[in-house]
């Protein structure tokens, strides 16, 4: 037989992983729904103007790209059609590109449709994305994103809904974790304070690796991005500000005192930990001055998400952007939203045997089939099952007892229902449950009842 | 501002939208599962080799293609970078396709998984897929595909239990139906004993067209493929057979006594229409002997379902194959399965009203955000609302009431919640109906009673 398969970094998703991934789609969903947060979709292609650019030198090359259909050479000079032209020469092949998030569609959707939408604009996104990344462990090239936002308001109460909706998600998954949060404009105030005030990238992204490279190597890589030492000297203390969130804004508040921005920072922070405070969360919500993110269009808050009991990297994260739509010319829209990762809350819950057992809804009944007579017998009783809301099947051909009893154990259904003669001539059925092997003779109300109120209901 | 834009024939799908096309998967999706039926998602890329030479040579046209990435003139020697090699050029620079509809990718995955699949195999899978046709009036080069299918038996419970299927999700949707019901066996039969046994192809590439052109033309065409006008002649009486499906069957049987082939079509049908009589069904089901559809895999049934009051093709269609993963070196699997055209489905529930009225779940309740002494008091409210299961949002600026309240009439939120000083004195909300415009004084166990027991609940 020849060998089938599907390209590298991609995956089938069988019956019981598709369970369990609506299990997580579904219980994050109808937390945004709870919030007033609603769906949208966006095509898998989008113009190539449109990707182009947003996701940096590395980003561009990692789009998937559409060869145009039809000549696709038909827009190509012969002197273009060379080896050394392959940059432009992919361009002109290619107009459309597999979108690579959610975010940048999400931009392009509230300029192209800004007319129509009523602002603020509460959304949810869940679709795949593509990249042509090397694929690897947990890597893929095709994976789910499950972006919440919401457009047009600055009120930090939509940071606070957030952070709460964050809480629930993972409550309703029995999953233990932690919630960081950051700020932005206080990143930008330490760095003015320091006198480093034009190196707020370079900071960021060496703060952003504090957690898997350690302070020293940070404080190395900070020397070495060109920060002198008296300002990496003045970065220690702030960095590793001890104690609650009460205190360590207090101290920010006096050493960012020169720093406009700073202070804006502080009170966002501020104001936020306030709605925190006044509501009962489950989860620790934590002020970590080295959050930064390697995103660099957040302008406020930061959000990230930890599992405390598996060392997984962040499970959700996000932030506030003032200029989303701005790389399409719509100017001055703000928003704040966070992404869940489908693909590690899948491994935690996997990991610690959070799935409810009763994730996959499959089969609840199977009819065995010995016979024609037998048929037409079951074929009376079958409509009464399912009227009731049960999942029921009729194996479709008279094969072997052990082949059909085989079958309702692959698929895991945990009750079989024989009738032959016997079962026929006084108008019943036999009903199996497949767990303790235990047999009952039952009219059709009675087995409907027995499966409705059996355990795995 | 720049224009924005999504490529031709693809679309954008907003909250409303997205609540239409849930309602009408869901609702199909709730039916396949009560049968028995489990879903399954391939990836949206297939290899090209999977999917070429499937649909014929106009479909491998109509196949988007990924351009490999990195260097995609890697491979292409300085001799072969021309014009005239485009054919060849274009497997070079691009291993991968966007899939074309999921019959292919699903018979690739049935021979890759076969050892981890307990046959017979009822799956159903729910995706987009792409064709690079030209866009116009209600065809899309992005759209959703929903297939079910059995694999693995020959046995015509399946056929019955589709056809029971299609039943009872237009029941769901109120839509009336007409299900054609016609048998490949049968058509081969005829082209059998009308001596034209080679040409079924050409027969039944033209009889599939006698909805559309009539009989006259389809003669035409007969005769211009190559038939014979004996044969044609010979062939009117067959096709325009006239009664129940009873009565044509006999006859049929008599027509065809001299074509194993046929009378075995005969049988089957004999068979089907016996399972169907014993049943209830909503919908008419008539054997039409015209009924070949394009697809030439369909090797015993036949299956078409049109809608009765609006025009506008088949909204679902299907029928028996035995190879579908022959293709792929997997022989001897037959299946039988059917696709439902969700685009049209939502054009038909659409122009006859059919879309519930609550099928748009979104926010039910607003709460009016008057300034920070009330946000106190209403946050301190909210989670009762939402833990009683009611969508709930509390608008995030202090905005003008009118802002807020063209907010809520824009989003289509039925109850508006007001809390100002009076209220917050009496711990109680006045809670707007948006449609009455009546007011009530309600505690927040009343508010919550009064909101779950309303009509748009």
């Amino acid at each position: 037989m020849k060998k089938v398969n599907i390209p590298k970094g991609t995956r089938d998703y069988s019956p019981d992983a598709m369970a369990r991934r609506r299990y997580i789609f579904s219980t994050i969903e109808d937390v945004f729904r709870l919030y007033g947060y609603q769906p949208i979709e966006t095509p898998a292609m989008e113009n190539l103007d449109t990707l182009l650019g947003k996701y940096g030198e590395e980003g561009d090359k990692l789009l998937f790209r559409i060869l145009n259909s039809g000549d696709f050479l038909s827009g190509v000079g012969d002197d273009q059609l060379h080896r050394e032209n392959i940059a432009r020469l992919s361009t002109q092949i290619s107009e459309k590109g597999l979108r690579y998030d959610l975010t940048v569609p999400f931009a392009r959707y509230v300029v192209q449709h800004r007319n129509e939408i009523n602002f603020p604009f509460k959304r949810y996104q869940i679709q795949p994305v593509w990249r042509a990344d090397r694929p690897q462990k947990g890597r893929y090239r095709e994976f789910y994103q499950c972006d919440v936002d919401i457009i047009g308001s600055r009120s930090l109460l939509n940071e606070f809904e957030l952070t709460e909706i964050i809480d629930k998600v993972f409550e309703r998954f029995g999953m233990n974790i932690d919630i960081r949060i950051n700020n932005r404009k206080i990143l930008a105030g330490i760095a003015e304070v320091i006198g480093e005030g034009d190196r707020l990238t370079d900071i960021t992204a060496a703060l952003d690796k504090i957690d898997r490279i350690g302070a020293d190597k940070v404080n190395e890589e900070l020397r070495s991005r060109g920060l002198s030492a008296g300002a990496v000297k003045k970065l220690q203390p702030i960095i590793q500000l001890s104690g609650d969130h009460t205190r360590k804004l207090e101290h920010l508040g006096r050493i960012l005192s020169g720093s406009e921005t700073g202070i804006r920072g502080v009170n966002e922070m501020s104001t936020l930990f306030g709605y925190l405070e006044s509501q009962d969360l489950k989860a620790s919500v934590e002020l970590d001055l080295t959050l930064a993110r390697g995103l660099d269009y957040y302008t406020g808050a930061i959000i990230e998400v930890l599992s405390t009991d598996v060392q997984i990297g962040s499970v959700c994260g996000g932030g506030r952007y003032d200029d989303l739509t701005g790389i399409f010319g719509l100017e001055d829209v703000s928003g704040v939203g966070v992404s869940f990762g489908a693909d590690r809350i899948y491994d935690v819950l996997q990991q610690l045997d959070l799935f409810p057992k009763k994730v996959i809804t499959g089969t609840r009944v199977l009819f065995i089939n010995f016979g024609t007579a037998e048929e037409k017998y079951i074929l009376s009783l079958l409509p009464a099952f399912r009227k009731a809301g049960i999942e029921t099947e009729i194996y479709p051909e008279q094969a072997k007892l052990k082949k059909q009893m085989s079958y309702a154990n692959g698929k895991g259904i945990p009750h079989v229902a024989l009738a032959g003669a016997h079962e026929i001539s006084r108008n019943i059925l036999t009903i199996k449950d497949m767990e303790t092997g235990r047999q009952q003779e039952l009219t059709t109300d009675q087995a409907i009842r027995h499966v409705l109120e059996s355990k795995d209901a």
